[in-house]
């Protein structure tokens, strides 16, 4: 949807006052990824709260943007108060909401159907914020299949789309309705996000992009994958944001899911090196994703304030 | 493990008696698919019961080969018998015993080691039965992680190998614990079965091969794969029963199975035209999975007592 092609010369490194200037000066959007460019699981990173406060000050609107779809953006309020920084609805841009924005300004969801969910309440929040009636999720937490049961569960004829996202409580009962809506060809089928794994306090788990696998394999049909890396998140924030995609910067620390989201938009792409990428990969030569700049934290735009 | 080079050759059509005792004649064992070969769902098909008794009676071996993992050879003895049929445990051979059979002859599986398993009591059973312990499987039903167990849950470090099956009661919990145990290359990781979907009363239903990938998806590894059409399912079964492979036949009714499990191990195989494939399909020269010889109906053998 943008023109812009994607940079594939060397990052610009980003190291003096002037050039930190310079850069701020180019873009009225930021979009940020949360872990690894704000903070490290629940600690901020240093100078992030002054840096966010004074960017705002100066008329700059930034927009969190995270693939987890458990929470509401109501809920992540929650976490970025709690962390000391100021943040309201609008301002975060999650998978599930994206999801949302894609079903109502995309799709034009039909009034009379509803959406079965494989996830949590991020997602049926989300939905039903934009008016979509959804089934599933916590409404089906515990409901159990035996084998007797499997040719004659109840199934609704109003779905018109299965929404998958992290479900801690994902069950066969749940994948059993999801592959049956999902047999009807005009049924939609969406995933928030594709996310193999998750890191936790004790190592990684299997995320998203993982407990979906059961529903493809068996029905030898594809999502469509709303978040990072992909680009109907890109879409479905410009359908929403309206923001001039030549003055929007995103900025992350992975160059395999937040760079490379913003380089297949055609957006300027800023790597922080705070996070999970190295400047080393970042200026490797056969590195096929590179960042327009480069910057040892986003926290360093402070030092524009004078 | 066979020397004999698997047919290329236009399938030989078994129609006269002579045709059919001729054949009878080349072989001590027949390996019997299930569903297709012998019944359809709970309804027996014509002349086959008569059929078993006869070649058993003529000193004839018959064993009952199947993919499904969810009942031990005792409980499937029941349903044999349910339906007419004499058997006892050694004439079944399940996914979930030659799974047994694979860690106890093939792994030489250590003693001071246990199995974790994603699936139910046809594997725990057969497991038990070969001397080996488990965890899982039914243990582990109902067991739930919140958000904020997922850096803490138990382990067991005397983990030597994980086995997934058809679970009815799959959930985050169980994933997250193989998983876990499987991040280690030393642990085992093995597949009763293969079959994407399963057929019921009301069509067909998420199976054994697709309710393992998010496993798969999240490790990046492949399981070792026992059921038809996969090999080590025939090496268990030489393994255990000592038959000659060139007086064995496989017999079933599924060119993508059956057939090709026979074919790929070498051994001679006749396909029925009870169930899913056509004669059509199996003379299609451009059918690259042909059996060695095709009859109507495995009934038809009861022609021969006279």
């Amino acid at each position: 949807m943008v023109a812009t092609t994607p940079t594939t010369t060397v990052p610009k490194k980003l190291e003096t006052l002037e050039q930190y200037k310079e850069f701020l000066d180019k873009f009225d959007t930021f979009l940020l990824d949360c872990d690894g460019v704000l903070w490290h699981g629940s600690t901020l990173i240093d100078g992030i709260k002054d840096t966010l406060d004074y960017l705002r000050s100066q008329g700059k609107n930034l927009v969190f943007v995270t693939n987890n779809s458990t929470k509401s953006r109501s809920s992540y309020v929650k976490k970025f108060n709690s962390l000391g920084i100021d943040a309201s609805e609008k301002d975060i841009f999650s998978s599930a909401f994206a999801t949302a924005v894609y079903l109502r300004n995309i799709l034009n969801f039909p009034a009379d159907k509803k959406v079965y969910v494989v996830g949590e309440s991020g997602i049926t929040d989300e939905l039903k914020a934009v008016g979509i009636e959804t089934t599933g999720a916590s409404a089906d937490n515990g409901k159990h299949l035996e084998h007797t049961d499997l040719g004659t569960f109840e199934q609704d004829d109003q779905i018109g789309a299965v929404v998958c996202g992290f479900d801690i409580n994902v069950s066969y009962y749940k994948y059993a309705k999801a592959y049956k809506y999902l047999t009807k060809e005009d049924v939609h089928f969406i995933l928030t996000n594709n996310d193999a794994t998750f890191p936790t306090p004790n190592g990684f788990l299997p995320g998203t992009g993982s407990l979906v696998q059961p529903l493809i394999n068996a029905l030898d049909r594809q999502p469509l994958v709303m978040g990072k890396p992909n680009q109907p998140m890109l879409d479905c924030f410009f359908s929403n944001y309206h923001t001039d995609p030549a003055r929007t910067c995103m900025v992350g620390d992975r160059l395999d899911t937040d760079i490379d989201f913003g380089l297949q938009g055609g957006i300027t792409t800023l790597m922080v090196q705070t996070g999970v990428s190295s400047e080393a990969q970042a200026m490797d030569p056969n590195q096929p994703i590179k960042p327009t700049y480069i910057i040892k934290s986003f926290g360093e735009f402070i030092k524009t304030r004078q």
